[in-house]
Order: C-alpha cells, then sequence, then structure tokens
C-alpha cells in the first residue's frame, strides 16, 4: 500500500507542482483522490498503468481539482478499457462529465458510474470501506477516508493438527475468525489456532478545507492524513478568506485526530522555501512531510500484536 | 513574428509531446490555435506571458484540442486579467466553456467574447485578418489563417526634400499610398517617395483534418503552414478511417498550395523515429519541420522588392 502524490500544488500549477491528485496504490488497484488538469501526464510519468484505475473521488467541483477527469477518461477509452470506473464527488460532477463528453463527441465504451454526494456518505467494498464527510470551504467540499478491512490473523498449523482439525473448510471458518465443531463434538474457537486479526490501514485525505470538526472525525486515527496546507502559518488571514488551511492548522489536525502520519499538499505558488511556509508546524506534528509531485509513500502493514 | 509549438501530439499525449496547442507571437500579442490539456503549463514552460493572450483558435471540440481551455481561463483569471480574451471555434464551444465555468463556480472578470463558426469566416482587425474555412474530419473541423496586413514601403525622405514637401501630415498620406497635391498645385505621387508595400506574412493552421480542396485553398501562398500528420505515409488506411493525413499528404498539401514552408504537427503516440514517419515526405516537399513540444520558428519580415 503506497500513496503517489501526484500533483501537490493549488489553484495555480507551476513547474514544479501541478494541479491536485493524490494516488492511493493498494492490492494492485489504484484509487485517485481528485484529477486536477494533466493527472494523465502525471500517471505516465510516474509509470503507472491505466488499466489498475479503480475509482476517482472528488473533493470539490473548483476546476483545479476536476480538469483532468475528461482527459484521463479519454485516456482510459484509447487504451481499451473493458471494466466500470467508479466516480464519487459532489452533486454537479455528472453533469460537468456528461455534458462534456456530448459536446466533444465522444463515447466511452466502459461503464462510467458516477455517485454524487450530498452529506454523510459510506460504502462497504470487498476488502475495504470508503467514508465521505462534508468538509468547509468555499463550495461543498468533502474529505474522504480509505479503510481496509483488518486481514485475518496468522494460522498456527500445528495448533490445528495438535486439535486433530481435519484441513479442508473448516481451516477457512477459524481463520475467518468462525468458532468450529468437530465430528467428535469439540468446539473449537477460533483465537485457539489463529493469531489476532492484524487493524486494517486507513488513509485519509483532506481536499480544499477550513479546519473543522469533521476532518479530526474523519482523520481520527488514520495511519496517513493527506491534508491541504495552501499557506504558511502566518498567512492566517488569507487561509480563512479563501476556506483554506495553513500548515499549522494542517498539523494541528492531525495532532488532534492522533494520525500517525501527515502529508502537507496544495501547496499555493508564493512559496519556494519549505522551512518558510512550515514554520513550527513540524514543532506541533513531527511526522510531517511536505508532498511533493510523484513522491512516494509507503504505508506498511501494522504488525500482528 | 513567430511560431511557438507548445504541444505536438496526438489524442493520446506522450512525455515528449503534449496535446494540440500552437502559438503564434506577432507584435506581442499571442493568438492560440487549439488549446489541449496542460497548455497553461506550456506556457510556463516557454515562459510566455498570460497577459499577452489575445484570441483563442479551436479548431474542433474533440478533447484533446480544447481539455486546457478552462484552466488556461482559470490562470488568466488568477493573473488579474481584465482585457477582453476572443475565443473562436465551431457550434458548442459556448456551451462548454459556460457550463464548466457555471459547475466550477467560477466568475472570469475579464469578457469572454466566444464567436462560434459554422461556415467560412473572414474577420478584420487592426493589422491583421483571420479566415476560417471548413475541413473534413470526422466532426466540424476548421482550419484557420492569419494574415498579417502590408507593411506600408519605406519613405524616401531626400526625394520628398526634393520635391519640396513641407513634413507633417502629407508624408503620412504618401506613407499610405495616396496621392497628394501641393500647395502650388503639383500632384505627387505615393509611388514616387515611397517604395513597394511589403507583403503582410500568412500563416495557416490545420487541425484534424483529410487533405481536401479548402486545406489547399486557405494555405495558398502561405509563409508558413502548420498541418496535421498524425501517422506515416503507409498508414493511409488508419488515417482515412480516423478523419486524419498522413505526413506524406501533409507535404503533397504544401506542394499545392505552394506554401513557403511547412511544419508536421499532431504526431500519433505511437511514433519515436522521425525518419520512418516522414518517409519521403521531405523528398516531395523539402521546407518541411517536424514539429516538437516548445519549438519555436521564426517567420521573418519579407524584404522589400
Amino acid at each position: 500500500m503506497k500513496i503517489i502524490t501526484l500533483g501537490t500544488g493549488a489553484a495555480v500549477p507551476t513547474l514544479q507542482r501541478g494541479h491536485p491528485a493524490v494516488l492511493l496504490w493498494w492490492q494492485g488497484k489504484y484509487f485517485l483522490f481528485d484529477c486536477g488538469e494533466a493527472t494523465q501526464v502525471q500517471f505516465r510519468k510516474a509509470g503507472l498503468k491505466f488499466s489498475r484505475l479503480e475509482a476517482i473521488f472528488i473533493s470539490h467541483l473548483h476546476g483545479d481539482h476536476i480538469l483532468g477527469i475528461m482527459g484521463l477518461l479519454m485516456s482510459l477509452e484509447l487504451s481499451e478499457r473493458k471494466k466500470p470506473l467508479h466516480i464519487y464527488g459532489p452533486a454537479g460532477i455528472k453533469e460537468y462529465i456528461e455534458t462534456s463528453t456530448k459536446l466533444m463527441n465522444t463515447v466511452f465504451n466502459f461503464e462510467i458510474n458516477i455517485t454524487e454526494i450530498r452529506a454523510d456518505f459510506n460504502l462497504e467494498e470487498k476488502g475495504y470501506s470508503i467514508r465521505a464527510l462534508p468538509l468547509e470551504h468555499r463550495v461543498f467540499s468533502l474529505g474522504y477516508s480509505f479503510r481496509e478491512h483488518n486481514h485475518p490473523g496468522k494460522f498456527y498449523i500445528e495448533k490445528a493438527r495438535e486439535f486433530c482439525i481435519p484441513e479442508g473448510p473448516l481451516y477457512g471458518k477459524l481463520q475467518r475468525g468462525e468458532n468450529i465443531e468437530l465430528p467428535d463434538g469439540r468446539i473449537i474457537n477460533s483465537h485457539e489456532v489463529v493469531g489476532k486479526a492484524v487493524e486494517g490501514r486507513k488513509i485519509v485525505y483532506c481536499g480544499d478545507t477550513r479546519p473543522c470538526l469533521n476532518a479530526v472525525k474523519l482523520a481520527e486515527e488514520a495511519d496517513l492524513l493527506i491534508y491541504e496546507g495552501t499557506f504558511e502559518p502566518d498567512a492566517l488571514d488569507k487561509a480563512k478568506i479563501s476556506g483554506h488551511s495553513t500548515t499549522l492548522e494542517a498539523a494541528e489536525i492531525a495532532l488532534k485526530a492522533k494520525v500517525k502520519k501527515l502529508i502537507i499538499t496544495h501547496i499555493s505558488s508564493r512559496y519556494h522555501d519549505e522551512e518558510h511556509l512550515l514554520g513550527k508546524s513540524t514543532e506541533i506534528f513531527p511526522s510531517t512531510i511536505l508532498a511533493r509531485d510523484l513522491m512516494e509513500v509507503e504505508i506498511p502493514l501494522k504488525r500482528e500484536e
């Protein structure tokens, strides 16, 4: 499981920082959070495979967060995609994609499932769950969490043999945490032969937002929080007016939510001096990384307790 | 006067060739032909100034030719543009821009004048004229010519003095080609004191098209023709099916239209070998240049005859 920050700039892209796009790579699948202009170019620069893209999650409908969608869809079509693509985002995303598709005389030969999210949202998929909560920006803006389901604990085969459990489907039941009854009437509890489940990892992405309770709630105990820090700590007024956060506020959210690691992204084009931009953020929350375009961050599996 | 080929790829951008965009730099103003995704990034790479952009001419509404418009408009807004921008293109361009603007909650504080072109089109501006003709593609596609007005010939001040013409407004009249009457009744013909007018330069851009009469008509005697050559000469079938031209067909159009120079652009992502792509095109038309991203080509002023 890893994160690739494809684009780490804000409204004005620079030669160093493209428009926002963050990719989560999980079990051979890609989950994309926001899709700014030229995201498909970043895909190519990172050597990513278009076919692995599973879903796109859009935080809000400002241009810098969505202008790469149509180009990316076109590249999926040209790569002869057949499997469906899921797109989640605020109301309006469907009209944007459908109008653009119509006017550009484009036909997509794969299904595009668009889900418009208007309030708290939960989605259960095989192996992971998605949650979205509204944040606070100038327009309706969503934060997303991706939570991997727990991994089954280690199966102690020697113990299973000691209990004379016949190999086969009963092993699977035990591993999934179920208790079983043997032909001779003995009951075996799962925890007698299976170690503790390994907790799934949790990744949270907050696009454009002022610090808010929902951001803390969503990020609670995440392994990684990717959060916007458009401005330096001293530019709080600018952050308030524009509905953004400072890097210090990003660190405060990370601290409050007790996350393990913080990536600050969505950096205004005015900053070239990283130390100045971060200010005392790293004192407040030392596990802070300032995103760079095409940066990769691994999120290791938690160790069995 | 120069051309900068900002993006020289076709439908699928590569790390070497971005989506189509060709910039004409004339008298401190920029005229942009097509505006593919990430054109604003190319602007920055080329060190161009957003404020100099005068007009955008769109060949047709396929995504690879228009997906950079909204991002470019946003960057113009963020650079606090006040002067109007002119956009010309096929019917539908207005709806695309207006719908995107509405859905992205964007406000532009400068005028965007959109002209939809449905047939032959002529426009006279100060110092230049624009002509558009329909070409032959899978959707309605336009070619554009930019023709600079003739420059007045050289004013021979010694001759004017010999004729005892008083300095002042009469000099101006003569330079503009008018004949004048002096206070003593003598008539002076303009050509007696002014050299031949210098013919204005003509640049023609043909986006996606099959070879056609209108392309030849439009390009007639141009100083520079920028024409698509998506495919190698041997891939004529592919060119026909997709409504494109081969590089050989580009050279044939240049030859028929008696242009001075040809730039071939809109290169399919499949080609890495330039010699193979061009084939015998340069034998047919030796003044052929294969476009590269960010390439600059000067078009010198014609010498006085």
